[in-house]
């Protein structure tokens, strides 16, 4: 296995490549213990599917390519806090280990608004790294909503 | 529009087929305002997809169908209380109103554990209708972890 970084790098290109077709630009890498991996970005508007996140794309790629609905040992990299929809799926794959970029204070369900990850309540908790590339994932975000805005205002002063 | 009871006797058929299969019985069945409907059960295990609750099938399908990821106005009605992911799922997708079966006192995230539908922090709530045809969807789903525990004994004799 490579370092972190590594793969939070490939999760980051994921979320340049969502920038570049309007969806807010949110990327995602799932390591396997194998060594597979598979990596999405965040596609909601472009797949028509309000659950299509970067992340349940990729558990749901997993899990379909190991034939298991489990993926125990797997290591999920995502440049953003994951939200309660994405935090529950790797609740439910029994994934291992989350590592995210950039802290998100509105819809965060990892260490934000709620902690998901660690409610002892829940049958499985995920071990958590935050703040990889967080720098490079909240710039891109936040260009990605500025050009957005200014998009917008061109398009009603027209 | 038929009455809600009317939607989640068709629900309660989905779980009873998902119990057929050996997936929890839970069902769901989603109303768009046009009165289209879509109506699909748990399957995890036969989908090899940690995600394909009930609740998130018939939301994809619905997006899917109409070519949106938002399914504003709609009604989703599900014979169990949703979990995290679900209850993320619904407030992703804009849904109106939920109307569910039994409580879920483990994982539930409408009232039992968390309560995602009413925060206002999230910038949609969902209107809560619960405890319809609870008797008969909880009838189902202790029926089958009990035919699962008797089965897993049997095994264990042998």
């Amino acid at each position: 296995m490579k370092p972190d970084i590594y793969y939070m790098k490939k999760a980051l290109q994921q979320a340049e490549k969502a920038s570049l077709i309007g969806e807010v630009p949110v990327g995602a890498l799932l390591l396997l213990p194998d060594g597979s991996a598979f990596a999405e970005h965040n596609a909601p508007i472009s797949q028509h599917d309000a659950s299509a996140h970067a992340e349940m794309r990729v558990i749901r790629n997993a899990c379909k390519a190991s034939n298991n609905y489990r993926l125990t040992g797997s290591t999920l990299y995502v440049t953003l806090e994951p939200c309660t929809m994405c935090a529950g799926a790797i609740v439910h794959a029994r994934i291992a280990r989350i590592v995210y970029g950039a802290a998100e204070p509105k819809t965060g369900a990892v260490e934000s608004l709620y902690q998901l990850l660690s409610d002892q309540r829940l049958n499985h908790q995920t071990e958590v790294v935050s703040g990889m590339l967080a720098e490079e994932s909240s710039t891109l975000l936040k260009q990605f909503f500025k050009a957005r805005r200014k998009k917008r205002k061109t398009n009603n002063i027209q």
